[in-house]
């Protein structure tokens, strides 16, 4: 097992294109003013393809186009995004653009328009500029330097202040296989999912039905365990794409070593959520949380992403204030099973309740620990082996001003 | 129906001891720094008691013991209220505390202790400065005064701005009968209950039974139809008690102006959570939103509290922004049967989404519109008759301000 870690490596130019055969473009074509907005993904062979998608009942018409292409065809080898308009609660006319976004990036191609995912982030309820979109798709150029995977990696942007990309190579039957992830999110991140479109590039060798189940489950545990406002949007997509050009033996669950793979593609999935979570709008820190003792690890996620998610203990993180009993009410109210006499709670590594109660901590030392970019609450319910974490972001006067501001 | 309609009155002179028989105060103890701490509510005599209580795993002591005080007596004659601390989190010596305050309240107006309810709001996990709480009980002095029930009603408030007060008066077998009710709320507003504290006091004839029905069915309406945070509190409470001293014949479902009283009833708890939402922490505006059609009253509820709690509509309506894609989205994920096709949303009179798609509408005025301090936001789903309303406020630069710092 430790020669299987150590063979695990995270690599510094962490980009979309790192796995062989995939290059990218990010280009300026006029939905937003003057930041990049139109972005593409290619494989040079057709790749297994998984996707999720968003939870909500109101689905923006790239996002119902792109699952049934995912679930129809068990392939996928290029992904169009545009960023500055969502194409959601635009009728027949939105889908007829996700359309047409799908048919002119397979032309361009020359592949199926079978083949082509379509991604869309941006306000909802507004009429794709399609005569942008058109020029654009024309205009784009995907290539395979760094150069290119970070115009793309921007491209997708909307209020995030930073890119989002990860990647780690390992060996697999003596061939490096790489898996590399990007992302954007922001605001309406609450997933199940939210305003958040992942991409997940791999060379690997692995079916569609195992990179599917494996995103699936992926999923509750990394982008499914990060909130940052509670919002869940209309567009929310996570793709993956595996062409197999690293020419490992396929990938399933016997295979000797389907546990690293499935620990880097997890690696790769919590890397993402925590980049989303830390960069949420107006956030300074990230918040993780995380939850033992509960009766089952979804209860324990539960708990964990109910108290990362409330905006008394998001104000007080951002105040540097160690309210606890801000922590330990989120826990009561989660709607899961309680004991309040055998609760434990740290902030850091201070314990400040034991068995329900308060006991006597350092505010000072608390006061500066909650100082950090990086926050940890943990809490032990001491009811049953569940466990699980939720990451989430503080909340300041900056969510509130970019968001009482966005649209106008 | 229309003579009785006419016989109900708003009193002006709002207040909880308007009914007669009742008496209140509220002084300053020592709990907080400056501003008024504790507060009393007498009775002349014995009333009928209903409550209803936080639905948080994690209750605080004083209602812990106050729900047991309401559910095995039927009767209650005195309310004893602190604020500044919760009483929350704080063990053995929590319940020692609010056993003490029950006593004490007892012993100084000569009755017993199971008449008497207990309730704190403030911060969690704090022992009582019982000394304080000692001294101030022996202190307080009920009276009949507006004055008295002016200190009251600031005695029980937290972070909110202003006093919660309001009354009506009706005639019931040519006897007047007055409802009158008083609250605290502001943080931690997520009714099912939130840290809200609301008392009614009613001279009416009613029975315990028939009372905690009422209450219970009135609350689903209006108390659990606010959120100002989404976090829920470990103290909430609502208490009822009715002194039957306006002599009218005991009300039951089968009295003739049963649903006259019940109607003032409901107007006695929608004010008081009306004035709950719109003084909700760093709120600007009250946002009543409203849904028709929906499969079920208790959906349409629910539809209505997602769109009101989303946080992005709540610093739209805050920016006046007429950002109707986030309250389509909203809608979309509060988990209830939605047809994306059908629905109709109007902010104030103005439609802007028909068929679930936007319509033309004039930015400017609707800009205008959401200058108002009340804000409407109407949707209708066209699949049932379920209607439901829910309150809440905007999400402001002062919500984070007051919560960073609430407890330094």
């Amino acid at each position: 097992m430790a020669q299987i870690v150590e063979s695990v490596k995270k690599l510094t130019s962490e980009s979309i294109i790192a796995p062989k055969g995939f290059s990218a473009a990010g280009i300026h074509c006029g939905l937003k003013h003057k930041k990049k907005d139109l972005g593409m993904i290619v494989s040079e062979v057709p790749a297994s393809v998984a996707g999720v998608f968003t939870t909500n009942a109101i689905k923006a018409a790239p996002l119902v186009l792109t699952k049934e292409t995912v679930y129809t065809n068990e392939k996928m080898q290029a992904i169009i995004i545009n960023s500055g308009n969502a194409n959601a609660c635009t009728g027949t006319q939105g889908m007829a653009d996700a359309l047409q976004m799908q048919q002119l990036t397979a032309e361009k191609l020359g592949i199926s328009p079978q083949l082509v995912g379509v991604a869309s982030t941006g306000v909802i309820g507004e009429i794709m500029k399609m005569d942008k979109v058109v020029t654009g798709i024309d205009m784009i150029q995907p290539g395979h330097t760094l150069e290119n995977a970070i115009d793309f990696a921007q491209s997708i942007l909307t209020t995030d202040t930073v890119m989002k990309n990860t990647a780690y190579a390992v060996e697999i039957d003596g061939q490096e296989v790489i898996i590399a992830g990007v992302a954007k999110g922001s605001g309406m991140i609450e997933p199940n999912m939210a305003t958040m479109l992942g991409f997940i590039t791999t060379d690997a060798n692995i079916e569609q039905k195992e990179l599917q189940a494996l995103l699936k489950k992926t999923t509750d545990t990394t982008f499914n365990a990060i909130t940052v406002d509670g919002d869940t949007s209309t567009n929310d997509t996570v793709l993956v794409l595996a062409n197999g050009l690293a020419q490992n033996n396929p990938l399933t669950p016997e295979h000797p070593q389907w546990s690293v793979f499935e620990d880097i593609f997890v690696k790769v999935a919590e890397d993402l959520s925590k980049m989303i979570a830390q960069d949420g709008e107006g956030a300074t820190k990230l918040i993780e949380v995380t939850v033992e003792g509960a009766i089952t690890d979804e209860e324990a996620r539960k708990i964990a992403k109910t108290v990362v998610g409330s905006p008394l203990v998001k104000t007080a993180v951002f105040g540097c204030d160690a309210n606890w009993g801000r922590v330990i009410c989120a826990i009561g109210y989660s709607g899961c099973t309680i004991d309040p006499t055998n609760i434990l709670i740290k902030i850091g590594d201070t314990m400040v309740v034991e068995k329900g109660e308060p006991i006597p901590f350092s505010e000072t030392e608390l006061t500066a620990y909650l100082k950090n970019h990086e926050v940890k609450i943990y809490a032990n319910l001491h009811q049953g082996d569940g466990v699980g974490k939720a990451w989430g972001c503080d909340l300041t006067y900056d969510y509130v001003q970019i968001n009482a501001t966005y649209r106008s």
